[in-house]
């Protein structure tokens, strides 16, 4: 069992985080390098052990419901492999805790990168935003099989097949990928592609949302061997949540009950040997 | 409120504790200074809305049920003022997260230094371990009035009145003091005596102890005006427990509330004017 205590008491210092961009190839080393000093990684394993319960800051989303998308397919090898949709400036932010974070881009990976309870969804959507200060926030949602986005079909029905490809979309909703239920869980982790710079606030949204079976399939044939990472050890930190019901405690035996347990077992020894010596004892009498 | 994801990021690097043993009064200064740039310090309001709930690693205690106590009262300006009961070496251990501290003392303040949801009681425990390393941690217990402690009895009915008396006891049963429920509120702060140095872990058991009111009495003719220090900012830091049903979130309202809010009032402002207009609208009908 991880350690309570040591939750307590971060392990990995806090790494100033920056966009990804994309890495070039001969930086591959130094990163592998970078990751060995790491320790507070993303994606993780939500669950309900593991999860701790209590109030939480509002999130204040401020989105446009008719911005312009640039979509575009980074999915070149040792980049971030994804179908990334790249806002105009000004199009959306969040608010929380008196911070203001700009929306950059969202795009998606298949399956989720976030497990719930160790268990993925077909597609996990990140909304990438940044404060003046280039600190990230990043809004997860979970995506699972329903009925066909309308919203993001625009995008979906016309996937960018190579890193060649722009498809813009006009009149795009953001405000289509916030579920009205705004219940979350959060923690700090590291962007989940190269470089994988640490200090990045996770919000990962609990009311998942729905796309249709042949949407997601669009865009797994983009990715047939999927464009999720791992989940990572979470090393002491802690992950909070406002989710009613989500946090069940495991209830650790006292040792009177351990002595009641022994009491009782003693009990049944004394039945069993008296139902021996005497068969009519709790027996049917006759 | 607090900020939540800002107790993601604790603020203060946590110092090395150490022993309180009292400080020579041309220390102050350097203390003062010191407690400017301290922002993890103890004790803390524990309150429902700023506590989260989920699993602690178990709490193990290994207790001498006969040992004996060397009782000293230190009560003197700038010291550490409270009654403390210096236990032997090897009479008492607690082991967490794989981690075994030794009990070097405990002692008594008035009224309790810890509050939940904002109410003291009459008394405070605090049994003080410390590891090989001398890191700190402490296990707080309310006390509440309630019957005569019969544990407690050979120190409270001799309580030494001034910093020369000693009381020695005999055959004290260290497990008296801890209860059968170990439910807890977990964090990370200070000693609450000078030098006030950071990163004791404190153990808050949930489940009070009961002492009569005389017994609580005595300990406050010694101490008139109290010998607790008053709460501290939380600056980011986690409470966690495993307190059942202590953790109540308020709901924050969705946008669909407050148009459901002014589409009723918007109701109720028709419906006054028709009665304004038709009198017999709601009304007798006669």
């Amino acid at each position: 069992m991880k350690s309570s205590l040591s939750r307590l008491l971060p392990l990995a210092s806090l790494v100033s985080a920056l966009f990804v961009s994309g890495l070039p190839a001969a930086y591959a080393d130094i990163v592998d390098d970078k990751l060995a000093g790491m320790e507070a990684q993303s994606p993780i394993d939500i669950r309900s052990d593991n999860t701790f319960f209590g109030n939480l800051s509002p999130l204040t989303f401020n989105l446009s419901s008719s911005t312009t998308l640039d979509v575009i397919n980074n999915g070149s090898p040792g980049k971030e492999k994804t179908v990334r949709a790249n806002v105009a400036a000004g199009a959306g932010s969040i608010t929380v805790d008196g911070d203001t974070y700009n929306l950059a881009q969202f795009h998606f990976h298949t399956p989720s990168e976030h497990l719930e309870n160790s268990h993925a969804t077909p597609l996990e959507l990140h909304l990438v935003f940044s404060d003046a200060n280039s600190h990230l926030l990043v809004v997860g949602r979970w995506i699972n099989y329903g009925d066909t986005n309308a919203a993001l079909a625009p995008i979906f029905s016309n996937l960018p097949q190579t890193t060649a490809d722009h498809l813009a979309v006009n009149s795009f909703n953001l405000n289509s990928l916030i579920p009205d239920n705004l219940e979350s869980f959060r923690y700090t982790g590291s962007l989940t592609t190269p470089p994988f710079s640490e200090g990045v606030k996770w919000i990962d949204l609990a009311q998942p949302l729905d796309m249709s079976a042949s949407q997601v399939q669009a865009f797994q044939k983009l990715f047939p061997d999927g464009d999720a990472r791992e989940v990572q050890p979470l090393n002491g930190r802690i992950i909070l949540t406002d989710v009613p019901n989500f946090v069940h405690v495991t209830p650790v035996p006292e040792p009177e009950t351990y002595a009641m347990l022994l009491a009782g077992l003693g009990l049944i020894g004394f039945i069993a040997r008296r139902r021996l010596a005497t068969p009519g004892f709790m027996g049917s009498g006759a």
